[in-house]
């Protein structure tokens, strides 16, 4: 097989593992799930919540971010990511955008919230794993709806 | 082409197929199509959907739960997969996850009412063809929001 | 290489460009991108939005749509894709579906708004670049809940 089509098959499979890593931040995060949530950011990542959470870096900003201000702020959530759209820049590195749907509840209330996001990400493969080495989040809408109620059928 | 990289292009193509019968199900029960729904699942399946709905067995399970118990519950409804990743156990078994949202009316109400869920896939490829072999269900919250309403512009 | 397992690698490509189409509608659309919400357009394409929006033909007809009917009607809005599934009739031709949850504002209020959806597609490949041809589009619901309000945080 040529260097060509070796390039277009590890491309094609790159784009997976790509959208993997956009997955394995929601089911990380939404089933507390650490070990695989910290398992998509490089060493030394950038995640650039901005407000109301700020910026974050490396594993240790990334871990501190997760269990001392992100979890304890939640109580149900449920990330839906979309419209991944990925760009090589080579074959280790790319960027990409995905939009992701939040709905869940805040930790001291039951009321259902909703949150509209746009992740940009840099991506680069080491070691042949690809992981974010930085993620911008940009929030359009953050809200409770007053008078609703989420929670599990028992 | 060598065996191994032959091996890679059908692992991709699978992955394809798979992330169909993700949509698929959404398509086939959203939209009525029996036919749809019902060619994702292998003739020996095991849905469980857990409470409040239960445990289905077979196609002739499958086929009751959708007849008899999940339509007639439902009125519009509108399920959107995502975060799907798949795992492969070797070329023609694997499991996968994926969420869904769910948005909708329940047959009795025109209230909008929001299931967020996770999806646990056990996948089996026989005579070329992919099939969900089991699917657990969790569902994360399952709500009507008062003094709403769904429905299409007219 | 053999020609068969070349048009097996093409069409995984094609998927991946197909579902990038997709999702660069919403894009476009959300983050107001003109040239990228045109670029995903044929210039023979129609657009049938249906009530209460209408059937729009050509580059012409779907740039009025977007500048002078749809931009204006909303504030913010944040499409998410699902389901995408692509059914190939050649290398160059295919038609596809997939459905879309949008969540915004209109123009004129704050209220959470909530739209399903789903796309019908049919898709050409010219010159090397694969664009939406044709897209139907049946809406499901389309309501705002009073009551409620859709902001970014600050």
């Amino acid at each position: 097989m040529s260097e060509a089509l070796l390039e277009r098959l590890d491309r094609l499979e790159s784009r997976v593992d790509i959208e993997a890593l956009a997955s394995n931040y929601c089911h990380g995060f939404d089933k507390r799930d650490e070990a695989l949530f910290m398992s998509i950011w490089s060493d030394d990542c950038i995640w650039n919540i901005g407000p109301p959470f700020g910026s974050f870096e490396g594993s240790a900003g990334v871990h501190h971010a997760l269990i001392d201000i992100l979890w304890p702020a939640w109580g149900i959530s449920q990330h839906v990511t979309s419209n991944l759209v990925v760009n090589f820049i080579d074959n280790d590195h790319a960027t990409s955008r995905c939009d992701v749907d939040c709905t869940g509840t805040l930790a001291d209330s039951r009321e259902a919230t909703f949150v509209g996001a746009t992740y940009s990400d840099v991506l680069e493969r080491r070691d042949g794993a690809w992981k974010i080495k930085q993620r911008d989040v940009v929030i359009h809408y953050f809200n409770s709806f007053s008078g609703t109620n989420l929670s599990a059928p028992s």
